[in-house]
């Protein structure tokens, strides 16, 4: 009970406090994943092999095994001043909901305007494009926040932006555009006619509603047509975990503050982003010998790479034009069905991720849609924040871990990546407040087809 | 430039720093507004003749014109170390943009699921209509913020809640209905069929919009169907600046610490419930001869109650059933425009303000609306945060006075409220950005009528 009484409800670091560094959690791994590979020559792919389609400074740090810590630039830490530090939250509220004797907290990322924890990613990749010299970028985004995200980014740094949407979420979402374009970015609905590999996507599949691997595809074809153009990838690549290590950086100098260190560590998973920064500080406790949080990653079952997934290298989009990538994947040929959490809907896993848990470092359990949004309202309506879907799979899992304390008697200290607002989901909590909520989830049939895509290789 | 290096970009007080007691300006002030009137026999109203739609404790504040603090009770402290301390940001980029030597302060109130500061006072009152063992509140909103906000308040204090959301507004926002239902709320767009004076208003005006003074009237004419219901409004009231003092009085610990104090404060106004508590404390300052600040509120063109409104004893409401209250109005009967920034159509201003206003301690500009969404934009594209269409009046000001300090050369420090954000207002945006925004300013002659319509009392 003394505790209750000293921890504050919110613990804010001082912009003095706020890291200088992002953390680069390969350098403390004691193995790698596989080499990215050539699709065409099956051969390891070096950083300057990237450069014709990232900024070459993300490049190099998406090859980076060795620097443990990679400076922020002077220019990202001021913009991350404008919309950092986020807050540590102790759940009160949810804890005595829950019945619980575990200490709940939560770090949240969704004050700002592109409700998430993208505009952390964002900002840095805007910075070294602009530093590079280059004009405009490219990119895809499913629920919206990473578009949102780059599109404050760009407006910031004055670069053009082009934004392939998921269709379904284009059309699930139309007050995103508006958000976007207010910041000046153009919006396509992907699969779209403007590009080559839409359109093939398209005369196979005309209906389709789209899915990230083919939002990626078209990016990328389009930001190849301009020399000054480059694209920008807002989860599963090595460079989105070393920028969202602040996420977790920030937490760890909070959570030390309050002289708290969490048990579990929760976070929702569809490409790696939030989890693989909530968990960077911790995760290097645990390569380093110094700690041992159990780290649980809650993936839709609708979508479920990481515990239905086959271990393989697999293209990056669905088009095929990316580097092989070793890591969880349904397929890149695998189309999610269209659920709320669309930030989580991605064939593939970050690799770096994908290594760790393959080698036993983290958990992933995986949830129905309509049990995610239960967890969401009952949040909501004692914790005021109404979350994003995608954040709601960490409540779930979280809320989880609080009731095994219950059970037990312990009194654990759990941690969860809360990543943004459901503001623009609000048809999502519509259907689910009238019960019209579907809980797809694939059969190995429908499996089948993603992992028969697989491309035969190591 | 000193300063520069020494403000931070965001100042959150700590838990401990915040305060612990509201501020009620009418203890301070030289001269009271006129008493509010019983319509039917003209006589002063007493606080218990509220009782029957107020929950006592705030029939009891509204009337206070003599207790200068008052304790903000544990439980409602608690409620704001959810979503407070608001953070005070130093606007560096947006001096950057204007190349203005002013100093640019801006307390930001939209980071909770209201999206704006109402959770204030919608906070309080939940508080006390449970305190007084209440069942149910009713209540209007017209963009949404204050029917959110206290939907979010009843959720935890498990209270009912019906909200009458004023049409054009319902109809623009679809989602707020959403978001409101799922703290738990009931919806119902106004006017409406369920009430006499919905009635009466419909059959006069099949095809009207609505108005809050619509709304008001539904709603307190459904409190009065249950003897376990009250009323709650989220503006005008003197209570509500009493709640509201909490955004001054944080502001103003803020900017002791930082040792600035504001030349001008700038607010956007509708009711008065931001500009009111914003400079409440400062207010004080100009009551007591401690300070003399401008203070300058901003109203749209559109619904000019300050600036071309009479002031007179009106109505608070279109169905003529509350209290007479002496204020500026454009007459309960004026039917506002259907512009973006439903939080401030509103036939009258706060007593309190109209009665500092009228005695010179404060000014009033007014504003069209393509001019605000112009600000609005300029503000979203370098201070990242996307206004609401009702703080941009506020931007709008604020960078007028900036423009000026410009060409004069002065380094003024101005302080403005961003009441909160735009996420629920992206059709308006998605217009703005097409070029379809219109700018309806009424004429003496639409004036008229609502004049016309003022009883004829004092």
């Amino acid at each position: 009970m003394t505790v209750k009484k000293t921890v504050p409800y919110k613990t804010y670091l001082t912009e003095e406090e706020m890291p200088k560094s992002w953390y680069n959690l390969r350098a403390d791994m004691k193995e790698q994943h596989a080499p990215f590979l050539n699709p065409g020559t099956l051969e390891p792919i070096q950083a300057a092999d990237l450069y014709p389609v990232f900024a070459e400074k993300l490049a190099d740090i998406e090859m980076d095994e060795t620097t443990p810590y990679i400076a922020i630039p002077e220019d990202v830490q001021n913009f991350y001043k404008m919309f950092r530090p986020s807050p540590l939250v102790r759940a009160y509220e949810l804890e005595k909901l829950l019945e619980t004797p575990a200490k709940i907290y939560y770090k949240f990322e969704g004050n700002n305007t592109s409700g998430s924890h993208k505009l952390n990613a964002a900002a840095a990749m805007a910075y070294y494009a602009k530093e590079q010299g280059l004009s405009a970028l490219t990119t895809e985004t499913g629920a919206g926040q990473w578009g949102t995200a780059l599109a404050v980014s760009c407006a910031h740094y004055k670069l053009d932006l082009t934004v392939f949407m998921v269709k379904v979420s284009f059309n699930q979402k139309p007050f995103r555009k508006a958000v976007m374009e207010t910041y000046g970015a153009s919006i396509i609905p992907s699969p779209s006619t403007t590009t080559a590999v839409g359109r093939a996507i398209l005369e196979k599949n005309p209906e389709t509603g789209g899915s990230l691997g083919c939002a990626i595809s078209e990016a990328i074809e389009q930001s190849m047509q301009d020399d000054q153009c480059r694209y920008a990838l807002g989860s599963v690549l090595n460079q989105v975990l070393v920028f969202q290590s602040v996420i977790g950086l920030e937490t760890k100098i909070a959570m030390d503050k309050l002289g708290e260190y969490p048990d579990v560590i929760v976070g929702c998973a569809g490409g790696g982003s939030n989890i693989g920064g909530l968990m960077a500080p911790y995760m290097q406790d645990k390569l380093t010998g110094k700690g041992n949080p159990r780290i649980v990653a809650v993936e839709p079952a609708s979508c479920p790479s990481l515990t239905r997934g086959k271990y393989a290298y697999d293209f990056c989009d669905t088009g095929r034009i990316t580097p092989l990538a070793k890591m969880y994947t349904l397929g890149s040929d695998f189309m999610p069905a269209p659920n709320h959490a669309g930030g989580l809907r991605y064939h593939g896993m970050s690799p770096i991720l994908s290594k760790l848990y393959h080698d036993g470092y983290m958990e992933a359990v995986s949830v129905a849609q309509s049990e995610v949004f239960e967890a969401a309202v009952a949040f909501a309506k004692c914790e005021q924040i109404l979350p994003a879907p995608e954040s709601a799979h960490a409540i779930y899992g979280a809320v989880q871990e609080a009731l095994k304390c219950k059970e037990t008697g312990e009194e654990k200290t759990i941690l969860f990546g809360l990543t943004g607002t459901g503001y623009f989901d609000l048809q999502a909590y519509a259907n689910f407040n009238a019960g019209n909520m579907s809980d797809y989830i694939p059969t190995d049939e429908d499996l089948k087809q993603g992992f028969d895509g697989l491309p035969n290789v190591g």
